[in-house]
């Protein structure tokens, strides 16, 4: 959220696309004295599908905040068969970071949380499945836990990840180059929840070694593409993507020099998004009003 | 505007921000049986001032066209100081050419106009201070006149210029490298409605020979700017901009090969975003809702 | 090449790499008085393979064009076991242009043949499947032929576009949206000789409908891709790509109208490159010389 | 320089041009037993300045590391007025950042540095006009200097930052966001060695608050440019450029907020080439051989 959203109450919803959705949520909004401070919406013809994203400005709005979600399904949702959230953009989000033996993604996270660059995030809990990660999270005095995996042990690590997560109340995971894959029942715990970056622009190389795979094929872009985890690898619904030229010169080693600085970026810009409350998922695909 | 607003109401506003708003255009909307297609809103808190495009379908909307206006009016606007504009999607505007001796963007604007690519767009008009531009209007079977300009004759050929214009009920005028200055009191006749192509990225070397300025400089981006027309040259409000790496092997030639592909793209992208209706110009900035 | 290759002659070669290449090269050049305006070379160290472009100038050169290879053969080439060929930069290349129903990359090409945006080449030849290519041929008098093709005659009418090629003296071929696969005997005929514009960044979304597919993967870039036709449907060499960015507001319809101007700026790198023979293939790749 | 450079020679040339450079410097390095690597030239036919880049390996090379320099100067260099610079790739730069109180670009080289990233590169020294920086450089062990600077004090400021330059042999120096106006006399004393990061596209936006000009001014694109420091402010030689897309829903905090991100990256790349000896210097333009 923008700066205007200091002290702000904010609505993400989705619903079948049909007439006065908009004006609907809003009247409600101004009958309660709230200024609305920014509003996107977004209609899906493919699927007939409305989305939302409202903020209005707490100041002066007349219902208290732990009012607000039942009295909004009461006068609206139910009537139009809306699914929504409710976020308060003052409500500091609890991440966990999992990494395992590249760290250009987890310090560029580590650095941008010490600087304050994102206000509203707080960071309880890194992992990983090396002991290297040690170091770094000392250098940045966070908990940091080493949880090695193997094909015997993995069942049994993922209980501990579960249980060091609800210990720390986290809200979301950040994936910063974990090269472990995710059981599904991990990845059902966290529906939305799990930002993973991949190294390439997918549906391109899919899978292990991509910058091996994208200079074989002697592509002149490489790319990076940010998306929330989901059963199928690397098929879950991208937030953000970018690339980077690339030309002959250019050996598999360049590649990874360059993709980690389009990697840091894409991943950042991605839990930006989700620290807005900005992500809509609708069948896959995702919704950003950035 | 996108496939969907092909039988569709848009309106333009901006005004002072307060409170009610987006709920009460809506509500104007919802009222009269009108179905929300597109909604874009957006604050500006430097100024305090709100802006707003939105799209109905006119389907079901009991209120004729003719009458849109002066009821929306007298309802919503009045009361909050708006200022508007009404459009029709189905209402094609008219568009003159103005070009000298470099004619990619003519030929680029020509051939979308010829595909069909802009559906809601009319050229009965090319203007010429050079009669090279006959030959390739003769091809698309288009109307152009030969107005030479000099010190001495430029004041009648304004007004030569300014009488064609009105004869074919000219909307908008797009100058696709035209290398004349155009008088205030000609810009002042179409205010927001003259889109200019310069050749670099402004404020960057505005005026003449922009690239050979970029070379000299040793710059490693060029770039092209499209813009509304005022009085002052090249700093009117930027409607699109975008940049092409070079490097040191680019001679001057180079540039220009380059910065011609940019152009027309540029110039393309800003006539595609008037012509759909989402340009809102205010204190010489653009709100462009794409 | 750029605008100091006027009166030059350009190798390009490659061979293993070994000690001694680029010296040998340029004293051959040297000993016959040639001046060198652009030397560019590359070395592929994961298959020991070296690459170069010279170009240099004929003035004062003193062996006659028709003797310049034989010479550089016995001299150099033999002894390297160099493959290597010989341009020279007034020398125009016969270009043919295969398109379907879809003129947006035709028509840039033919605006930049017809501005003389490219000075080294012709186009005595345009085919076509569908009658509708004919009106704008004719606007450009340019010769063109219509081949409609089905399952039934495909082989009879790829034999009347082979004698076509050969009766024009064409040197490549550009497949400017040509929505038929050719045959692998008619690729063997032009082989790195035929130019393609796929409307995806490939390797993604190979084979028909990209934009669909693109749309429904929820993708945040898309892509265009040029590149040498081979045998394997859109797996050839690479020669340039491109992407642009893209929004959930994007129907398919807007990726096709975003991709379309891609592909006319991709396909006319890809064809600049080739004009000016700064490109060679190796194993599936290619090094472009830019 | 690439991973092939390991145990390379490098030369970097520029003279004027006259025929038979390459031949004359390839066939020094071939007549001692040397095997190139990498070969870029360059010819500035506006200046009439030849300009090369030339990496050949050492092992095998008949000469001792101490002599090379001597003998190609007495055999190649003189005889052609070359101006030449040898280093060998081994040989690891030395490097001083300054910085004020705005830490992600220091974050971001520091990361890289200690992740190994830039293999031949030595941080010996930090130098900051603030104290916040100590809490940085204690986390990364790097040692530090606060050295506040005032009007008055300037002079004996920069007169101990060139002491404490000298006392750890400082190879050149990294601006990462220093807020204080290096004087000439400083300047001079590390020419083509002082690497600046300016938050705008230069040369639009010169001096302070850029992001602020960029949004009164309505671009739709930011940039950030990476220069060596010259006498006159924000305009040395510039060695790499890049930009982002910003929209009117941008406030100035979020310019900022984008900025930051291409500051680093620009910088970074600028840092790069200039460790991998790829930059000459000629007329306040640089070529760059990436």
């Amino acid at each position: 959220m923008s700066q205007r959203e200091r002290n702000a109450a904010i609505l993400l919803i989705h619903c079948p696309d049909q007439p006065g959705l908009v004006a609907a949520v809003t009247q409600f909004i101004r009958a309660h004295g709230g200024n609305i401070l920014d509003l996107d919406q977004h209609t899906d013809l493919e699927h007939g599908r409305f989305f939302m994203r409202v903020a209005w400005d707490l100041a002066g709005f007349d219902l208290p905040r732990e009012a607000i979600g039942a009295r909004f399904d009461e006068a609206v949702a139910a009537r139009f068969g809306m699914r929504w959230e409710l976020f308060f953009s003052d409500q500091k989000l609890r991440m966990a970071i999992f990494v395992s033996r590249q760290f250009h993604c987890l310090f560029d996270l580590l650095a941008r949380y010490h600087a304050g660059e994102w206000p509203n995030v707080e960071i309880p809990l890194i992992i990983s499945n090396h002991p290297d990660v040690t170091d770094i999270a000392k250098r940045f005095e966070l908990a940091c836990h080493v949880l090695p995996v193997t094909a015997q042990n993995k069942a049994r690590q993922e209980a501990e990840q579960l249980r060091l997560l609800e210990a720390h109340g986290i809200d979301f995971i950040v994936l910063a180059r974990y090269m472990q894959i995710l059981s599904p029942q991990f990845v059902a715990r966290f529906p939305n929840r799990i930002i993973n970056i991949h190294h390439s622009f997918l549906p391109a190389f899919p899978g292990a070694r991509p910058y091996h795979s994208a200079w074989a094929r002697g592509v002149k872009v490489i790319g990076a593409t940010s998306h929330y985890v989901t059963a199928e690898l690397d098929a879950g619904p991208i937030i953000e993507q970018d690339v980077v030229r690339v030309t002959h010169k250019d050996t598999v080693a360049d590649l990874v020099r360059k993709g980690r600085d389009l990697e840091k970026l894409v991943l950042a810009r991605a839990v930006w998004h989700h620290l807005q409350r900005e992500i809509l998922v609708f069948e896959n695909r995702t919704v950003v009003f950035a």
